[in-house]
């Protein structure tokens, strides 16, 4: 297998000494080995800790997010693995206080079998802390079932926002009841073009023919919910953008988030030309965007393919998605432009 | 070719489409359309400009480097293609006022004759501006010819300190000559693991047995000094340090910056983990490290691969390194950590 590892079974632990030496100002790792920290954390009885854990192998989510204005705690699984109850406990104890904390959980199985068991065993040690559950993406359920979609980029609003807003001292029902705002104002639609390489296996993730791309397949390479032929790129975006506002239209001059996640093989030329037909769809609907994110940030490897998130924020969540933030990973917010 | 495009003939100007839409509150298309330059630049006379040009294909380098504290403008070119002289000229036009301009020009062959073309061209004009050429490969040239090296990701030091330098209101000679201390003091080598596809062939830029490297291939192919068998990232990297020491030795107690440039397709778990080695090694001979930048910077579409930059920065550089910047890409610099 042609990736850059000392050994299968250090492949996290590696990952993460390099993360906690190279942005030693902001992080460290915590009292567990496998927990990464904010360094200078606000005292915790005054700030709801924000908490996720996740399977490695995704980077920069969400190890990347951890910092001022965003987490608080990153648990970090094996490759693809959810961390185990036990382990994402470890990672509330060490964050939470009087304020309490919010358990982010973006919908898949393990995570939350092992997310929710972990914060019944939080308030059983007298700790306060909700969980999240996050879900954006539209091809893993129909319309009118999206408590049973899967977590996807669009969830990278949900860390954002709500780590703005508890870095202002906002408290932990209200957290948790922005969060469902949030999640309720997003949908995501991806497009999976090429497989990358499980270092797992050392073998592809799964398979597409030269000229063929799945709609909706997940980040580990589950079914998605048409296949296309390649074509331009133009002609891709706007049957996606069809999807998207069809499962939640967005009415003209509501200002409107987009988010394109590069899934890691796909190039920065071709995530700003996803961009380029996504704004000038909505701006032919009459809906102004604001605030773009561009990046592969949410990443299954050097898989190629890429999502939409859209999200029509209220004024204030759109402050909180605008508002500074340290992290070594998050890219930077400019909010829209004078002469669009 | 599964690449996400509309035309051929599009791709640089699409992305430039998407780029300066997302980006409207920091960058502007210029006057000429290859042309990106900062949407609001100080009073042209008070403050030397600086301008690139490129081909297309190795983003976010360098457009995504246009902004606050770093490049003027960029001039874009088509997919791996120097731009023109003219081009260049236009976009050297547009930013250049009295206290002059600096074109920096990374050593490859098109971008020399070109750059060097336009920067006559605009002194016959009339105009004040400097050619500075970027060259840091240590595997292009033996050592004691360094001036016959190709530039690689370690000119990224230079777009960074100079951007800063010439924020603060420093002299166009003064600029080159910080220009040409950063790079006497920058060494980079790189490892090429697998191919990317060419935009322009839609075929794989270059062929490599299932279980070998090269090191030292240049950005688009170019042939590398060694091959390896794939192993133990620790084993790599040790022996790219030690290629790297050995061309310009750094002595213990000596600050440096180390830069982990990904080549597109490398996931960001590799990166972190080649900067833990790199780390240890520099640290096992008691050179201490701050100030890292580890990301897929100047990449050649999803190539597989990285590259290693070692600056040992004087103090001044080493705040001109870590000044803020606004570009819609730069990554967040965050200086050495407290418990290092």
């Amino acid at each position: 297998m042609k990736k850059l590892f000392n050994a299968a079974d250090r492949m996290a632990d590696d990952m993460i000494d390099g993360f906690v030496a190279a942005y030693a100002p902001v992080v460290v790792r915590g009292a567990h080995p496998r927990v990464v920290r904010r360094r200078h954390p606000k005292p915790r009885d005054e700030k709801v800790a924000l908490v996720i854990g996740n399977g490695s192998g995704h980077e920069p989510i969400a190890m990347g997010f951890v910092g001022e204005g965003l987490l608080d705690a990153n648990v970090v699984g094996d490759v693809f693995a959810a961390p185990s109850a036990d382990l994402i406990l470890e990672g509330i104890r060490e964050v939470t206080g009087e304020a309490g904390a919010v358990l982010l959980i973006s919908r898949h199985e393990g995570d939350v079998i092992n997310g929710q068991a972990a914060v019944m065993d939080a308030l059983d040690e007298g700790l306060k802390v909700r969980p999240l559950l996050m879900y954006d993406d539209i091809s893993s359920a129909p319309k009118g079932e999206e408590e049973e979609r899967r977590g996807a980029a669009g969830t990278i609003f949900i860390y954002k926002i709500l780590g703005a807003a508890a870095e202002t001292g906002m408290a932990l029902d209200d957290l948790v009841a922005l969060g469902e705002d949030v999640r309720a104002r997003t949908r995501t639609l991806g497009a999976a073009i090429a497989p990358g390489v499980s270092p797992l296996t050392g073998q592809p993730m799964f398979a597409l023919p030269d000229d063929e791309i799945f709609i909706g397949m997940g980040v580990h390479g589950e079914p998605g919910v048409a296949r296309r032929k390649i074509g331009p790129v133009g002609d891709l975006v706007g049957f996606m953008m069809d999807e998207l506002l069809a499962d939640r239209p967005i009415e003209a001059g509501t200002p409107t988030v987009a988010l394109i996640n590069g899934s890691g093989g796909t190039t920065r030329m071709e995530l700003l030309t996803v961009y380029r037909e996504v704004a000038a769809i909505l701006d032919a609907r009459g809906v102004p965007t604001t605030s773009p994110v561009i990046g592969s940030l949410s990443t299954t490897q050097e898989t190629a393919g890429f999502s939409i998130s859209l999200l029509t924020a209220t004024p204030s969540m759109l402050a909180l998605w605008e508002a500074p933030q340290a992290s070594p990973d998050f890219p930077r917010i400019y909010g829209a432009g004078a002469g669009r």
